[in-house]
Order: structure tokens, then sequence, then C-alpha cells
């Protein structure tokens, strides 16, 4: 399979909000694209603790996900690998790619030293509980939210 | 009641240690106090997305939590506020300092313009999950962790 992984680019945008927003529990807050998301990619970008990797089969992006690395002390001085906004595209599922996206994000984590992947998934979304489980993933933990 | 927040110095480490070693859930895994801790600091100290902030109580620091402030493309194109290793001396519990401590944490987010807070609790915290709520966190997500 002709998948490869890379850096996001500013052109990629609007079709990487387009896969954010294309999921039952994250079209309503995930907005039409537009400013908001182009800022957003741009904070994302001058960040030294962030990625914005996208999946590309046959030329076309079929996948996105947000990697960042953080810093610690708690479980003896740790960095940790904080994987958000995992995405697979509607018509490319059941293909492996998001298992491959997740690899990818594991070897991005070894690579800047973190010792830990976390991650949270809505609880609306049990495939994808089960998904992390098949993967290995501990669901250890309460996952809480608050806007400010 | 004399309590300040401030950002940890190098000084505070060891302490910094002990508080978030001294919990059931975390002893095993925090290890004592040594090299990887310094590192850990060091890395944190560096990063501009993240903030080391202790409770001060009288002179004395009582109580931690780690702030990462994560720029993004979902929700939006919102930032979030990650809050990590919380934790208050086990003798100045029952006195206001988390909520304290929390709500500290809210304003460094929404200063750095953070829409949302997020956190996971282990599983084994009901009384954790209950203060969150209290707070009026949404206990809407499922936590998942990984070795790498």
């Amino acid at each position: 399979m002709e998948l490869i992984f890379r850096e996001a680019e500013r052109d990629d945008l609007e079709r990487i909000v387009e896969l954010i927003a294309d999921d039952a529990v994250a079209a309503r807050r995930t907005g039409s694209y537009g400013e908001p998301h182009v800022r957003g990619f741009e904070a994302v970008a001058a960040s030294p603790d962030n990625e914005l990797v996208v999946a590309e089969y046959d030329g076309e992006v079929v996948g996105v996900m947000q990697l960042t690395f953080i810093p610690g002390i708690s479980r003896n001085g740790a960095s940790r690998l904080l994987v958000e906004a995992v995405r697979v595209a509607r018509n490319q599922r059941g293909k492996g790619i998001g298992r491959r996206l997740m690899e990818h994000a594991h070897e991005r984590g070894r690579a800047r030293g973190c010792a830990l992947a976390q991650l949270t998934s809505d609880k609306q979304r049990p495939e994808a509980h089960r998904f992390y489980r098949n993967l290995g993933y501990e669901q250890s933990h309460e996952g809480f939210k608050l806007p400010l």
C-alpha cells in the first residue's frame, strides 16, 4: 500500500478540517473551515512541541493526527506523547490506515524520547476504544473537559 | 489564607517529587528523586508551552501541577490547557487548596488563549473524579496509556 506520513502543510488544511469534522461526535464543534483553523494551524506549525501529521495515499490526504511531546516530572521524569484529533477518511477505513498512523505516532514519540503515549476518546466512541485496546493501550483513566 | 501560586524553581524539585510520589497510585512509578527528575524539570523549564506551578502556604510548598498549552485545529482551532500531576500535600487537604490550584490553572489557560481545559485521572481515584466534576468538568472521555 502506497501510504506515506508527512508533516501537514498549509495547503492540506481545508482537507484536514474536513476530515476532523466528518464525524458524528466532532461535527458540531469543529466549525466550517475558516480563519480560526488557519490561526490554529499556524500556532501548531510554530510550536517545537507539536506536529500535525497527515497520511497520504496515492496522492490524497486520507488521515490526520496531532502529536504533542510533553516533558514532565512524574513517572520518573518521563516525556509523554499526546495524540489528538486522529481521523481516517470514511471511505478508507478498514484498510489498516489507522493502525499504521498510530504506529507512526509511536515512532515519532520514541524519536522524541517519550516513554509513554496517551490519548482520550469520547465515551460515545466504543469502536475507537476497541481500536486503541487492540493496539495495546490500557483504558486506565477517566477523561475530563471543561470549557474556559 | 496566605496561599500563593508561582512557577516552580529548581530548588523546589525534591519537594515536588515527594508530593507527586506521596500517593498510592503514583508511588511505584514516580521513582525516588534523582537525575531523571532533574532532566524532566529542565525540559519543562525550557519549553514555552509548559509551566510547572507550585502552591506555597506560609513558605512551604504544599501543592503542584503541570500546565501544558496546546494549539490545535479541532474544536474550531481552539487551544487547550492540559493539566497533569495535580497534587496537594496530604496534611493540607480539605482546605480548598486543590480548588484554588485548579482555578489558578484555568486563569493561566485563559491568559494563554485556551478555550478548553482537559485532564485525565486514574480510574482508581474516584474521589479525584468527584473533585473534578464538582469543579464543573464533564467526565466525557475514556483515557488510554501505552508504554513506548
